[in-house]
């Protein structure tokens, strides 16, 4: 028994037309228009796969395929298809795709399974229209908070709760989407890896042990703005050479001084007044640091912080910080890990098994449920990028890899 | 005969409110909305002054008072109005007021001179805008290749040639914004200093001797933006923290390893794609090195660019640079700095003779006639700074020197 690669690879080139960009990415931003569109695209396909969908306040989808057993907790499958502005057709996509593709082949065989099974596509995990990531699937562990639908607007001002009105979800009804504990036995996710490490190994597949979670500053630096040719280096406060010792200090407490898995980015630096001729009086950055270890991101965190006071100390600057978020790494469940590799080996498929820096719906339903995820090569290990790219012939071996998984869990 | 302060104190505070800020300095750039306006006004000035006013393809204004022999090459006096980003209200401006001023008070005491004198007010002297100084003197001396009008552009992406255009100004008479030498017998520009000397040895005027030159570097660093979860500290190619190590190479060249008086600013620096969750791929940034000695500025010149091969390769980044300008320190006219000498001893005002280490478009004017400057104290040595101030009483002491050491050229 084996999926169809030539049928999810219909899907995908159908579901690719929602917000095809001239320069060939995508654009489908959560609740706009080309969303909305995928998601009714969606929603019939998983109809014409004989699924029950249902969908709740927050428009995710369950489509569900019942199990021999009545009332037992459900195998989930699923992913999401919402993208960042000019992002691929990959990330989250293949996810939804390959569980439906799980469904059909299940079908085509006549296989029926004990538990029943779902595959999912959850609503906006992309944090690009409303500054917050996976808020579907954290509707439906229940850790949305509801104050969140009124608050968080796009950049037209759109609010959450407009937008889910608008697209025909019902916002105040966001109770009900939560899912019960004893409704669901496990959950998988598939996923392109949106890093180089499986390339680079020239592995198909990776099975994820963990989420690493951020913890992300905004970073101010005050010195003093003066004229670059008559201030003598020796009286100067310029805050852009101090922001080049926390470039430099980040990047050797992330690489050393921390953890072996710790990453830490400066991405965006803004300088003031931002002239040739005028040494920098200001300038302010964003530093995200990340770990799967909750104690090693601690200690990188405590170092960047001892950084800024050695710094502000030694060039008389001022150097203020806010931190942005938090967050705890999730471990994701040694039973699915494990299944996940027992499959792999016996469907002679390569894997490597390796944790996760960036966040997933996945890293929410490990609250509730035994959950795991399965990662497919990125080429060149971009993502969020019109070229983002994954080959098909490692997709199906994920895919093979997801149906026989799921099979196991739904026999148990 | 003195000149009238309260006079020029009132100019002062007409010209102030062109751009000024809430925060109380002044954002004037080059042929913005708040420039051209504050030409029109000055424009307006110099003719209630009875000067003929004629101006050029880079938008110079020359204000001509006709001396007594028709033919005679003028004395020019003058600066500019055009400021940095968030700058102050004296750099430039107190020059072009005082040379009215001088103007205004040869007329109330009804004194012809043998030579016309000129007020000018040059243009785009601050390279904040077009990333290039001191253009309108460069266009009158004939050094400003025509090629520049269509190849520099604000970050906005308007080249200046259509900054011109848009002002009203004839970019394509470039060729006739040239004065002859045989037009111009010698040029003074009084200005602020910028630096700490003369406010430290408490004298209010400086005569200026030489002025240090800059080399400006346009550099672009190029690596590779990446998903700052999941690309392990050394598989990246991250631009910035290689951008980081040339901020602090060349604090430390200029600083230690170039000459005593070299001096070295990265000023401004754009990160794309600039997102709190993505590797910086590609940097831009530009890097100025100032010094009175081109031997010690050629060492420091030669070191930066050892520095960007080093890093290239250490990091795997692709680093291309531009050199926007190579200049020469260029030392003033002798028979100037000794008229200047001569006229503040008779005036009974301290002088302190100097270098400046800022350019200023005498620089571009001593390539054609003999040519002077005069410094009056900036406090704490501050200028392209909101909390730029220079003391009013120090500005009389310098106008009377201007007005008195004019006067006598313009008799010769």
């Amino acid at each position: 028994m084996n999926s169809s690669l030539e049928r999810f690879q219909k899907d995908f080139k159908a579901l690719k037309q929602f917000g095809l960009l001239e320069n060939g990415g995508a654009t489908r931003l959560a609740f706009s228009q080309e969303d909305l569109a995928a998601k009714a695209w969606l929603k019939q396909a998983m109809e014409a796969a004989g699924l029950e969908v249902s969908q709740d306040a927050l428009g995710n989808f369950r489509g569900k395929r019942p199990g021999l057993e009545k009332n037992l907790a459900c195998v989930m499958l699923g992913s999401h298809i919402d993208t960042v502005p000019e992002g691929g057709h990959f990330d989250g996509t293949i996810g939804v795709l390959a569980a439906l593709e799980v469904v059909r082949t299940l079908n085509d065989n006549n296989i029926q399974t004990r538990r029943p099974i779902e595959v999912v596509n959850f609503s906006a995990e992309e944090s690009s229209r409303f500054g917050l990531a996976t808020m579907g699937s954290k509707a439906m562990i229940g850790k949305l908070n509801p104050s969140v639908l009124k608050d968080l607007a796009d950049k037209n001002g759109i609010s959450l709760y407009e937008a889910l009105e608008k697209g025909g979800y019902p916002p105040d009804a966001l109770e009900s989407a939560k899912i019960g504990r004893d409704e669901i036995h496990s959950f998988i996710e598939m996923h392109i890896e949106q890093g180089p490490v499986l390339e680079n190994k020239n592995i198909p597949v990776g099975i994820v042990t963990s989420i690493a979670a951020p913890t992300r500053f905004k970073v101010s630096i005050l010195g003093r703005a003066d004229h670059s040719g008559n201030t003598p280096m020796d009286m100067r406060r310029d805050a852009l050479t101090g922001a080049g010792e926390i470039l430099l200090g980040v990047e050797q407490i992330a690489s050393c001084e921390a953890g072996k898995k710790t990453v830490g980015t400066v991405g965006y630096l803004y300088v003031t007044p931002g002239a040739m001729n005028v040494v920098p009086g200001q300038v302010e950055m964003g530093i995200d640091i990340r770990d799967v270890s909750m104690a090693d991101k601690d200690r990188a965190v405590k170092k960047v912080k001892e950084l800024f006071a050695k710094i502000s100390a030694k060039r008389n600057l001022k150097i203020t910080h806010e931190i942005l978020c938090n967050d705890k790494p999730v471990a994701l469940s040694d039973k699915i890990i494990n299944t996940l590799k027992d499959t792999a080996q016996e469907l002679n498929i390569p894997y490597w098994v390796m944790p996760s820096g960036a966040g997933h719906d996945a890293m929410n339903m490990a609250k509730i449920t035994d959950t795991g995820m399965i990662f497919i090569p990125s080429r060149d290990g971009i993502s969020h990028n019109i070229a983002e790219f994954t080959r098909m012939e490692d997709i199906r071996k994920g895919m093979d890899l997801l149906l026989k998984t799921a099979l196991k869990l739904a026999q148990e």
